[in-house]
């Protein structure tokens, strides 16, 4: 992390634990406002095209003793949060959830550390992997992208993204690193591993001029925060390729418009990205071989249909395809037609198609 | 790969295929001996050390009409695999699958496919990884060790595996590369990628001269190969450090003495490498949180003590010990103790008790 990100995080911590201090030398009990991460409070915003909170606040407080628990939970995170990210460290949720026991804070389950770090969140309207917070999972990354390490340890090394062909990992050091330099025109990011190895296989970063995103299934945020950044900062078409079938479909959505869950974190979703394929058309256009879809999978398909974010005409038709079909094809299902077809034929058709607009 | 192990392959390939055809031209119906993968052929060698094929093995022939289909995908498997190590290309599980469409062989699901290519394994003793066919899985690495690149479009290429913080993906590249130089004296095997992070971000590499990996859990088979051969080429004690439950110890022992799925594989196995921990004697030594053990976990320990693997009386104690405690905990649970103790007092307590024998 940049010295002058970390002093203002520091701030911004600083900040909410004064107004709690100035409560209690005021011989006030304590009160915190947090933007309300409920259902009710979670819109849909049309022009941003993402989720967003609406402007409903709650109030905790320290003299109703159901409020206790979560109040204490809540100071207890700025606290250990304002001491990570003075040491300039990473951790992960889990990591949160242990430290606590020191200090006597008994989380029932690491679903309550990770609700108050979410509140934390909020107040601060600043993401946790910005506060040092990673989840398990990593995504890989592989193209022509040089960039610069902020990280203890590594500060001002660099590192080219072709430097190595099975892909470098997303983690803290990556996602704290500033772009350099680039020849990429787009980014390419792919659900499996198979399908990203194979296109390193076939050079696409060169063919193609791509870098190449592993999301290995659903993205974790911090490569949806990367996404972005290559999207805006770097002015590069995003396009999103996903097995052709509902959970691919929300993959997806989830890179372009955000999830509900994470409507309180600015700056996640890239609206401009687009959807590749497998699309539900696909599997009839190219003969894939397919598989039944499963009653879950029409369940959740009526799911999607009534879900803001699919109302376009374009997400409607594929919706309804996939139901009309009653198919679902995956990425690697174009080897039926030898390995190198899907980045031979079906890639630039698909490019050619989206580029058009 | 390199150019004299990819004809050495072709040439296995090619003993295989003129056994058929010689056959046929001799008008007899076709058979093959294949090693027999069976239960009843899977013997733990003592001597070894890790699971091996007994010397039973049974014959397909084409004039037994029972055996025709399982014959065909054979064959067909071979043609597959031939091509594929002629081009130089790497594929998974899932491409060979979908690629025998186009040939109209049919496999009812990849159970099947999968078995084609364990019998193919079997019979030329080569692993699939070295065929160029891979799982969607991938682990990670990091630390100073400097490797050159042999696959298509980077041979000669070196990378040094410190140069990302976050670790470089163990995939087909890294799978096929030769190990040029390390000043490393220990390799340590971690289950959870945010251990992993918090090893790197305390430079455990640096401290303990160690390569870091990461498994995500059970580590793929081209991960075993990675993790055997920096013990055999290069000399390196391996220690792996998983979470304190009878999944951790599984994971470290299918590195040890391999698993019965993959006895017909050569040189898979560590025999000499180590568990770290979190053994079930830690979980009392460092008073680490723990949880309940579930009935699954109980049963599975009751297994486990009866299986070939863990008969020392190093594994029975510890076997016992949770069974005692009715305890396990994770990894992470060390973080009770601030996020560095790991790191600072139970790693070199662990390798120095280790390293005294």
């Amino acid at each position: 992390m940049l010295e002058r990100e970390r002093s203002e995080i520091l701030d911004e911590i600083r900040r909410f634990a004064r107004g709690i201090y100035e409560q209690l030398v005021g011989h006030e009990f304590p009160r915190v406002s947090i933007p309300d991460r409920s259902t009710s409070n979670i819109i849909f915003d049309p022009q941003k095209r993402h989720y967003v909170l609406g402007p409903k606040r709650t109030v905790r407080r320290a003299d109703n003793v159901k409020h206790i628990r979560s109040f204490t939970n809540l100071v207890w995170v700025a606290y250990y949060v304002h001491n990570l990210v003075k040491a300039g460290k990473s951790s992960t949720l889990r990591d949160v959830y242990y430290s606590a026991e020191a200090f006597d804070i008994k989380f029932k389950s690491q679903d309550e550390s990770d609700e108050a770090i979410s509140d934390f969140e909020a107040i601060l309207n600043i993401p946790r992997e910005r506060l040092g917070i990673f989840p398990e999972e990593r995504s890989a990354i592989f193209g022509d992208l040089t960039i610069e390490y902020t990280c203890a340890g590594y500060e001002g090394q660099r590192l080219n993204l072709t430097s190595h062909p099975d892909g470098v990992m997303i983690g803290p050091a990556l996602a704290t690193s500033n772009f350099v330099s680039t020849s990429a025109e787009r980014v390419i990011v792919i659900e499996t591993g198979g399908m990203f190895t194979r296109f390193v296989e076939e050079r696409v970063d060169k063919k193609y001029r791509a870098i190449l995103i592993h999301t290995a299934g659903q993205p974790p945020r911090a490569t949806r925060f990367l996404i972005r950044r290559l999207n805006k900062e770097l002015n590069l078409p995003v396009y999103i390729f996903t097995d052709g079938d509902p959970y691919g479909a929300h993959i997806a959505q989830v890179i372009i418009s955000g999830s509900a869950n994470s409507a309180h974190i600015p700056d996640l979703a890239t609206p401009d990205a687009k959807w590749l394929g497998v699309w539900a058309t696909d599997i009839k256009r190219y003969k894939l071989p397919s598989d039944s879809l499963t009653s879950k999978d029409v369940e959740r398909l009526h799911q999607m249909m009534r879900d803001p974010r699919y109302q376009s005409s374009f997400w409607q038709e594929q919706l309804e395809t996939f139901l009309e079909l009653k198919r679902k094809a995956e990425q690697q299902s174009f080897s039926r037609y030898g390995l190198t077809y899907v980045v031979d034929k079906y890639l630039p058709e698909k490019i050619r198609e989206l580029e058009r607009g």
